[in-house]
């Protein structure tokens, strides 16, 4: 799932168009405004989702909002880890 | 060069602790604000960097703002990329 019915994208490991093309479908099937949140590595993938969006698709769309934090993960070998987040909210 | 002297640090491919350092250093310097900037795949590092500073060594610091944009590179055969960009302010 990369996302879900709350209008919220969730950026992977794919390249960045994937995650371009599931924001954009947001707009189009008229949402005002998507979210988009990414964890450790993808954080950047997150930022070019943001910036494609709007500097190529939907230039109408601005950055409403962006947040960072930190999520603390249980891992497979019961520890616990630290990863960093970030929230892009897009609107138009 | 990790820093100069208007209190930005640039992240670049080093570990995140480097740039910690780099920023806790600026604000026991008595800097108020540090900016941290970073262009393409550190911008992950860069989330990270002020996550760690203000979770670990200086919890006053908050983050002030954040700004995304996209840069426009030329490279060594003579074309453009665009490559996103992060500003985080952390301030005190």
């Amino acid at each position: 799932m990369t996302e879900d019915n709350d209008n919220t994208v969730y950026i992977g490991s794919k390249p960045a168009m994937s995650y371009v093309l599931a924001v954009v479908t947001q707009f189009n099937d008229g949402q005002d405004q998507v979210h988009i949140k990414a964890r450790g590595k993808a954080i950047s993938t997150a930022v070019d989702v943001a910036e494609i969006v709007r500097n190529r698709f939907i230039e109408e769309a601005a950055v409403e909002d962006i947040d960072i934090g930190t999520d603390t993960i249980d891992t497979d070998e019961g520890d616990e880890m630290n990863l960093s987040s970030i929230h892009i909210d897009l609107a138009k």
